[in-house]
């Protein structure tokens, strides 16, 4: 395995990828430990990722600045990052910053980063996913890569809904030609540009990206790889962990009130109704799964800003027990957003080139655990989606054949 | 399956026992729901196991008194239990009642209940453990049960040293001839005795109970089954529900500190140091086993006695994440001790009842769900002793022969 | 002082009057203590307030229904009261029923009490106010008052903009001829009836009752005293003692989040937005002027069915110290409504009394610890509203003559 | 006012210690806004207080070390200080470094801080005060300066009893002459050793200090004055503000829990039990005083190594409302120790330093907001002592002669 890989980062000087790109060089230097990578777990050092020095990150960006002033604020508002790292990545910083492109904007929605380049409005869908197109191609041929696994970090866009959408790709791909058409936004060109280049694609948003029938059907006809959708980093993940307890016990879940708060771009972003709509979705939509019935649920977000990438969330689970008696639960997370994040990011880039080297094509399911709402997958409980992926882990060391989508 | 069971309660007028009595009764009268109750889920519900009204409660109890008085105390300071549900029931405690025998009491520590018989302290553990056996062979024949399962409910006893106990049983039953060379205290006695009469052992409390190789012997010899250790209702159930999930992330746990609060004669009895410390133990144990290394950790559990029965719990998670962040999950819980305990304690009757008719012996290894420190298991976190329980079943409904210890 | 006073309670049979009411019935009996009440503080001892048996407790009511029924039900499902309490309480409640007379409706907004009696709404302001007029007036004679206080504590309205509000009680008066001129809503035509009759007028609700000039001018004009706007009972009061707090220590807030959760009628009719507005109007207020700046400030009532009466607030206060240093101080409050409210309106209605009898006309400013949005107060700190009303008792106790408004 | 004041603190290289002279750097330097410091406040700005320009630091410690090193790990271990503030505050850093003397230790407790030098035991009480006296007396030569206020800062040491002191100062004096006849430890000698030189001593930790009724009559005797005991900063502060506020509304506490956890090296001092008591006292002893009657109190500290300064509290109230209803507040605190406690040094060094100039003598109980026990002070409601300061700011601007002690 001596090729490289790329990771090509969809808002490449957002908080989560200015921390990708600090924690890949940290990580390259050997100055940190491997604390939050799941893919450095027992379970998962088996299978033949990439090692460190084999990854090599760009990416594409709407807001102009650099990495380097980014990373320093970030360290700065947050508390995050030493001195003494940022210190010792800048030059490596300077260096992928080199390497992002002006990216493209297509109906973001209200809240699209100020600052952007109005002129990185497309003629037409087509034209922009061409635009990706090649600079994912002159990424790849400047590093001299095997492959590049394009990951989703932009800023959530408002919500498509799926009864606009074409199933098959044929058809979709005609609403490509002319902006009337085209109810895609932004991210699902990104996809369908990393997809038609045969690219594995993850979505770490909760954006639309490839999440519809007619672009799975593009992934599989061009035997690419993907899996999706939002990261599940903080109060989801405690949701999918506590909601299987009480279910495993019998408790009545009566109600479940979720609150949370941040002061980062995408508590911003998320301000704005429409942008909010999709992240509620994400949040809210495994509870009466886990649970086999619905309790009253609710979840909010809200931009404090002196929060900044400190995410907290307050939740409160109203349950009833034996003879009806009724309790409660109530944690607070507090957990800083970009440093839960990154680490997921390389992990499923690591995850998606392994794949894609092995051949795998279609939603790769059993990434799972990884996200809020899974591609492909119906099953919510996170210690269950794991279960699902040290079976994949097993079976790739016992010499399964690789999984094709069908 | 005509026949009957009987649940002999060691500790019968306790609040635990009090509210499985008020349940029992309600669940005979279909009263209530079957929320809380685990052998009531789907998965276990295919399980041939005993019907309501095949379950019939006595008990021994060292405190005078009487179920419904005892009943009428918990509803008014616990806001548990309705009056009307109360009402309904009166007549079956009395019943209940009249078949609570006095227990007896050996080296039960300091803060052994007061109010007790003195005349109840044994000339000898054996005349103990034959006074408890011929309460409980009376009780069989009085109500015409197949089999009675015993299940351990009394106060926390001190902690005895293993290093005290013989390794076989041979020559720990010479001890039990006098005061003197017996360093066993009730909790053992009262399993010593079902399991030489070949009942199933339940033991729900911290106390030592059958809990060593010497009575394990005993239980394979006699063809018994016996389960335990300290029923896990509140704080432990969520410790493993989430150091396995910091683990699957591979986020490492820098301190967790646990302080427990509640008011009940649990709670009062664990406010003498040596009573604690047992307490403790358990509670603590499962941390380092189920992260992998150790982290500082520290739980307290104090009496207030204005809580009552209501076991309140804060966690505080130090934990740090990718680069070094430093992050923190905090959770209140507030539970009825009694009402999460109950439901249990008929779940593991039912189960062990079911294990004795197929002939199983030992300890029921596939029961660690319910424990903190399971007998004979090795596993801590709650998803994967779930696990284990569901293959059981599945085993048990495929034919599998029945499980016999080693 | 050997007459009667009446206590008129608007929304009697709501959850906070079926308190009053029951609270009042026991306080005769002598069958509870004192907790709760402020009026039997030491400092408020003194003055010569009402006692017990000189209360009479009636009211208006939308709804159908009864007393005794109502508190069964909120006993049930708020686990409120003992029934031992409602046992003993029986009879006056009905007696209590007795005095309830149908309310009027005017201009109530969307969330108005479903159930209510459609032939309640009413001709013309001035024939809803005649009607109140006569019913307080039959209320005074039947059971031979003195004076009659009237407690607003009807559902939430919408909130009505002082721009429309004429400054003149002469101009305002002119408009409560036709339902099309007038912009008052029912909380306001009871507060004329009352002060018409030169009664005492306490707005324990949000809506605007007599919170405006020109109703001012009335009480004055009929030598009337009122007070008010939105009782503080839970996590306002917080706020009020800890934001001078931090100023004190020049703590410097930079967020203050606080999301309450509820699940009464109250909450219910919060859900719709426009009565929600006026509520969060009057939790947010405070905050700018007690810490001499703007602090980014969020506030979120939401309705949870499951919790009834318990009001659950989590606030999240986010705050700077020396040299920038970011701090946290959360908190979790867990109260009960009905029982944390109707003390205060008992302590409001004698102390409204007093006011009366000693000939006090206007706002009674020294009353404003009570509430959300005192009026004619411009002091939002807790104990600094103490001090006035300490300050007040010593002025009566050393024969200050009785304050007139202006 | 042209002439400088010194601030000798004792415990010069610990945390608050080391972030008071980072802080009084930054405020010379202007680099930093004046949050989290009282006496900026437009109450206390009124009176004519020491410049930033007007103070020199300087004190004794047991530690070997560096402030420079000490405040770069102080921002490294716990987020505290930007890089760029240490940067700019070096030079200064070392200055004041330079002014650290060696100081004495005497009866430290077991838990005195490791790596002191041995030679510092002096040989008897008495040696051990005039060294310190030479060293103050050469800081104010050295330094040209008016007068040097003392600030005890050192950590906890176990508990005096009081019936072992003497009530007269020529009584007490005479033990110091030899190490046996001696109960008193280090603090009392700083203490002593200040008030004879007549210079101002505030003791902001939990020991003994001046607070006993024979150093009390050695100030007066001096004409010099003094204040303290243990610098409320956190969860002691909450509750002298939250207790009031149950208390005024007739809220009947039933018991308060406060769990505190920490990780600094005070933290490290009060794992060791005899040194805890000391503190516990401070904690406790105001709760029933404010109350009127005696909850069930519980308050612990426990030492959480990766919690670093960052000083946790959780606190559970749990309190009785009208009709006994039963309702619950829980607070959690997470305050940076010494960022909260620095400023208030700063404070009191100022404000001392301005009693000092007026000729005020004895114990400064206007003070008494600022600490846990306060001197001569019977108040511990946090409002209340603060009207006292401002009762104390209006006397001197209306130009009350200074008080001076009896």
């Amino acid at each position: 395995m001596a090729d490289k890989t790329g990771i090509w980062l969809v808002g490449a000087r957002g908080a989560v990828a200015t921390t990708v790109a600090v924690g890949m060089t940290a990580l390259q230097k050997r100055a940190v430990d491997r604390v939050g990578l799941v893919t450095e777990l027992p379970m998962l050092r088996e299978l033949p990722l990439a090692s460190w020095d084999q990854l090599v990150v760009g990416g594409h960006e709407l807001r102009r600045g650099n990495l380097v002033d980014g990373a320093a604020a970030l360290a700065r508002d947050n508390r995050l990052f030493t001195p003494e790292l940022l210190a010792a990545c800048r030059e490596e910083l300077v260096e992928i910053d080199s390497r992002i492109r002006p990216g493209i904007h297509f109906r973001g929605g209200d809240a699209a980063p100020a600052g952007q380049d109005a002129t990185r409005r497309v003629e037409s869908p087509r034209v922009g996913i061409e635009r990706i197109k090649n600079d994912l191609l002159d990424f790849r041929q400047a590093n001299n890569l095997g492959r590049v696994v394009v990951v989703l970090l932009a800023s959530t866009e408002p919500e498509t809904p799926r009864a606009a959408l074409p199933d098959r790709w044929g058809d979709l791909r005609l609403t490509l030609e002319t902006n009337a058409a085209c109810v895609l936004r932004s991210s699902s060109l990104y996809a369908i540009a990393a997809l038609e280049l045969g690219h594995p694609l993850i979505n770490f948003t909760p954006s639309l990206g490839s999440d519809c029938t007619a672009i799975g059907e593009l992934a599989l006809e061009r035997g690419a790889c993907h899996a999706g959708r939002d990261g599940k980093t903080g109060e989801t993940l405690l949701k999918t962990v506590l909601a299987p307890m009480f279910a495993a016990r019998n408790l009545e879940v009566m109600s479940w009130v979720g609150h949370n708060i941040l002061g980062n771009a995408d508590g911003r972003v998320l301000d704005h109704p429409e942008h909010k709509q999709a992240k509620l979705q994400s949040k809210d939509s495994a509870l009466s799964k886990m649970l086999g019935y619905d309790p009253q649920s609710l979840v909010s977000i809200e931009y404090i800003k002196s929060l900044g990438d400190w995410k907290t969330a307050w939740d409160h689970v109203h349950f009833k027990g034996f003879l009806g008696t009724p309790m409660t639960l109530q944690f607070t997370w507090q957990g800083c957003d970009s440093a839960l994040a990154a680490p997921l990011v390389i992990d499923l880039a690591r995850l998606a080139d392994h794949a894609a080297r092995r051949g795998e094509t279609g939603a790769l399911t059993y990434l799972a655990s990884f996200f809020k709402r899974p591609y492909g997958a119906n099953n919510e409980d996170f210690f269950s989606q794991l279960g699902t992926l040290a079976e994949y882990v097993r079976g790739v060391l016992e010499g399964d054949p690789p999984r094709t989508g069908s």
